[in-house]
C-alpha cells in the first residue's frame, strides 16, 4: 500500500517510537501513584517529555505543557476552560469540527456569540478582518495553523499581534502542523498551542495536549484522581494536575518522548523540506492534468497536502479506485471542515485528500500522480 | 523489582498485547478517517474490541460501548452527563476521588445534592442505607464495585435492586474489578459500567471506557470530529460517536483487545482464583505479626489487597524501606479516597497496599510477608 492519508494519522512511526512503547509496556508503574522505581520512573519520563515538548514548542515551563489523548480534547479543555457566558469569540472558515463543535455547544448552551475569518477562493483568511470582527465583548480568537483540507497555512503571527492588540486569548490548532513545521508560542504570540501526537509528530495514537502561556487560566475539564492534594475536594489549582485526572496514558507519552528525539535528530526543516518536495513533486505531477480541480493556495506557505477533485466525479468514488485498483490510501468525503467546504463548494463532491509525510518516497508519488492520470483518461471516456 | 502496586496498574502484561500495539503502531491508519485498508483496519478493530467487551460484560450492543483514555474520564462521562441541576445523588465513602471530584463539582456548580453511604469499621457499606437516603429527586447512585484502598468489594446486584426500586440510575466504578472478577451488567443491574483497561484488564495505559445499558442517555462531555456526519453542529446523537470525538487511541485499543483474549484464554475464574490464593497468603503471612493492622474485610468477596499499617509509623517510610532495602513495590499515603481513609482513620497515617496479580508469584508473596516481618520487628527496637 501506498500511504497518502498522513494528515489523517502517520502510518508509519520510527522504530524507535514503537520501542519506546513496547519498553515501556514492559517496566511503566503509575507515574505519581507510588514511591517505588516502576512508579518514580514513569514519572521521570513523563516529566521528562514535558520538558523536551516545553523546548520543541518554544515554552518556558514544561508544567505549563498538558497531556491529553487527542488534540481534540485538548481544543475542548482550550476552548470550553477559558471562554465564558455571554462572550464573543472569532474563529474562521477554515477549522475542522474539533473547533466548531466546542464552540457551538458553548453557543448553544452559554450565549456565546461567533464570528468567523471568511477565506477567498483559494482558501486563504486576511487577519486584517479580525478588526471588522472584534466586539467590546470579544474573548478570544481559535484558529488553525493549517487547514486539513487545501493544506494553507495562516499567519499567525499576524494574526496573534492583531487579536492582542485587542487583548484577545489565541488559541491555535496545530493539528496539522506540529511535528513538520516550526512552533515557537512565544514568538508566535499564542496563548494556547493545542496538538496532536500520532500525525506529523510522529507518535502514538491516544496523545496529544496543550501548551499554555504563563499566566493563562484554564479551568479543569475533566476532574478525579491526581495521585497529589488527595484531600482537596477540586483539582489543584497548579498545572498540569490542574487539566489531568485519572492515569496518564505513559505507554503513548513514552512513545510521543521518542518521537520528539527522532524529530530533533533528523531535524525539523529537513523533515518539512521533504514533505514539501514530495507534496510539490505531486502537485507538479497533477495540476495540468484535464479536469482536474485543486484546491488550496500553492504561492504560500502550506503543509503537505494537495486536495483535488476529478470533474464532478464523488471524491469517495475515486478514492475507492486510488485504493482498489492502485493500492494508494488517501481520504475523500467532508474532513470534518464544513465551513471550508461551502467556502470551497464541494459539500456534495467532497474531495481526494494526498496528503506526504516525512517517510514517503518520490517514487510513491509518481505513482500516485499515474493513477491519478489514469483515472482522469478513464472518467472522460 | 517484586511489583505489588497492580491496583494502580498492573506493570507486567501479556508479551501478546505488547505485540498486539507493536503491530498497530506499523499498521495502523486513522479509523473512521479513509475507506482505505488501512484505516478499514482500524475501524474493524475497534469494533472487534466494542463486540469482546460487549460480551465480556453481559451487554447486548457492541455500539454501546464506549473508549475513553482511562476510567476517569468515563467517570466524568457518566456522571456530568446524567445528572441535571438540582437532582441529588447517592453514593458512598469508599469512592475514588474520580467518581467524587465529578460530583463535588457538579454539586458547587449545579446545585446538586450529596448523600454517602456510610461504612462499618471494616469498610464495609450496607445496600438498605439506601432507603434512609434516597429523596423525591434522587437520580442516581454511584458505587465502587470495589475500594481501591481496602478491597473490599460491594454487593452491586442487591445495590442496584434496591436502587431500581426508586426508579435512580446506578453507575458502577468497577476500576478494581474489570479484568478480574465477573461482571455480567444485564445481571447485575448496571446501567453505566465504567472501567479502565490498564489494571486487571493487562491492556495498555491509555484505554478505558463504558458500557451503557439500553435506553440510557449521556450528553456529549468532548465534541469535535467524528469523521461521519461531518455537517452537523452538534456531535452526533448515536453510540458511540456521541461520546467519543477525534482520533481513536487504535494501538492501545488493539492492546486491550488481545488483552481481552489473554483473560479469556485463561480464565476469568482462574484469574480471581489466583490472586486470591496469593491475596490470603499474603494476608495469613502478616496478620499475626506484632503492631500490624489490617484494614478491611477478610470475611467477604474482595480484590486481591492487602492494606495495612505498621504501628503508628508512616506509611510512606514503610513503602520506602519496603522499595529501597527489599525491592518491593507498593503504594503508601492517601490512595486518592479521602472519605474511605476518614472512615479508618488513617488520614494522616495513610496506609500501604500491597495489591496483586495473575502473574505474582508465591515466592514474591513470601518474600513480601519477610519484609513486612522484618520492618515490625525493627521498628519495635
Amino acid at each position: 500500500m501506498i500511504y497518502l492519508d498522513n494528515a489523517a494519522t502517520t502510518l508509519k512511526k520510527p522504530e524507535s517510537v514503537i520501542d519506546a512503547v513496547a519498553n515501556a509496556m514492559r517496566t511503566m508503574g503509575n507515574s505519581s501513584r507510588g514511591t517505588h522505581e516502576a512508579s518514580l520512573g514513569t514519572s521521570r519520563t513523563i516529566f521528562d517529555t514535558r520538558i523536551k515538548l516545553a523546548e520543541f514548542f518554544g515554552a518556558d515551563d514544561p508544567e505549563n505543557v498538558i497531556f491529553t489523548c487527542n488534540s481534540t480534547e485538548a481544543l475542548n479543555i482550550a476552548i470550553r476552560g477559558t471562554v465564558h457566558y455571554g462572550d464573543h469569540v472569532i474563529t474562521s472558515v477554515l477549522e475542522h469540527n474539533s473547533v466548531l463543535r466546542p464552540l457551538y455547544l458553548l453557543e448553544s448552551e452559554s450565549k456565546v456569540s461567533l464570528s468567523f475569518l471568511s477565506s477567498n477562493e483559494k482558501g486563504d483568511i486576511d487577519p486584517e478582518e479580525i478588526r471588522e470582527l472584534v466586539r467590546p465583548e470579544t474573548k478570544a480568537i481559535v484558529v488553525t495553523h493549517a487547514s486539513n483540507l487545501t493544506g494553507n497555512m495562516t499567519d499567525i503571527k499576524r494574526i496573534t499581534e492583531i487579536a492582542h492588540e485587542y487583548g484577545l486569548l489565541t488559541i491555535v490548532d496545530a493539528s496539522q502542523t506540529a511535528g513538520s513545521k516550526k512552533i515557537d508560542v512565544k514568538n508566535m504570540g499564542i496563548d494556547i498551542l493545542c496538538f496532536t501526537g500520532h500525525k506529523a509528530m510522529m507518535g502514538p495514537q491516544g496523545t496529544g495536549g496543550l501548551v499554555i502561556g504563563e499566566g493563562v487560566d484554564i479551568r479543569p475539564f475533566k476532574v478525579g484522581g491526581t495521585g497529589v492534594k488527595s484531600y482537596l475536594t477540586t483539582q489543584p489549582e497548579e498545572y498540569p494536575a490542574r487539566l489531568e485526572a485519572g492515569t496518564m496514558n505513559g505507554h503513548g507519552i513514552a512513545g510521543l518522548n521518542s518521537a520528539v528525539d527522532f524529530i530533533c535528530s533528523v531535524g525539523l526543516d529537513e523533515i518539512d523540506r521533504k514533505e514539501q518536495e514530495l507534496m510539490k513533486r505531486f502537485y507538479d505531477g497533477v495540476k495540468d492534468i484535464s479536469g482536474i480541480k485543486i484546491y488550496g493556495d500553492f504561492d504560500a506557505p502550506r503543509t503537505a497536502i494537495v486536495c483535488l477533485n476529478i470533474g464532478d466525479c464523488d471524491s469517495g468514488q475515486v478514492s475507492d479506485v486510488l485504493a482498489v485498483d492502485y493500492g494508494i490510501a488517501t481520504r475523500p468525503g467532508a474532513h470534518c471542515a464544513p465551513l471550508m467546504h461551502k467556502a470551497l463548494g464541494t459539500v456534495s463532491q467532497g474531495a481526494v485528500r494526498f496528503s506526504f509525510s516525512y517517510f514517503n518516497t518520490f517514487d510513491e508519488v509518481d505513482q500516485a500522480v499515474k493513477a491519478v492520470k489514469e483515472i482522469a483518461e478513464e472518467l472522460k471516456i
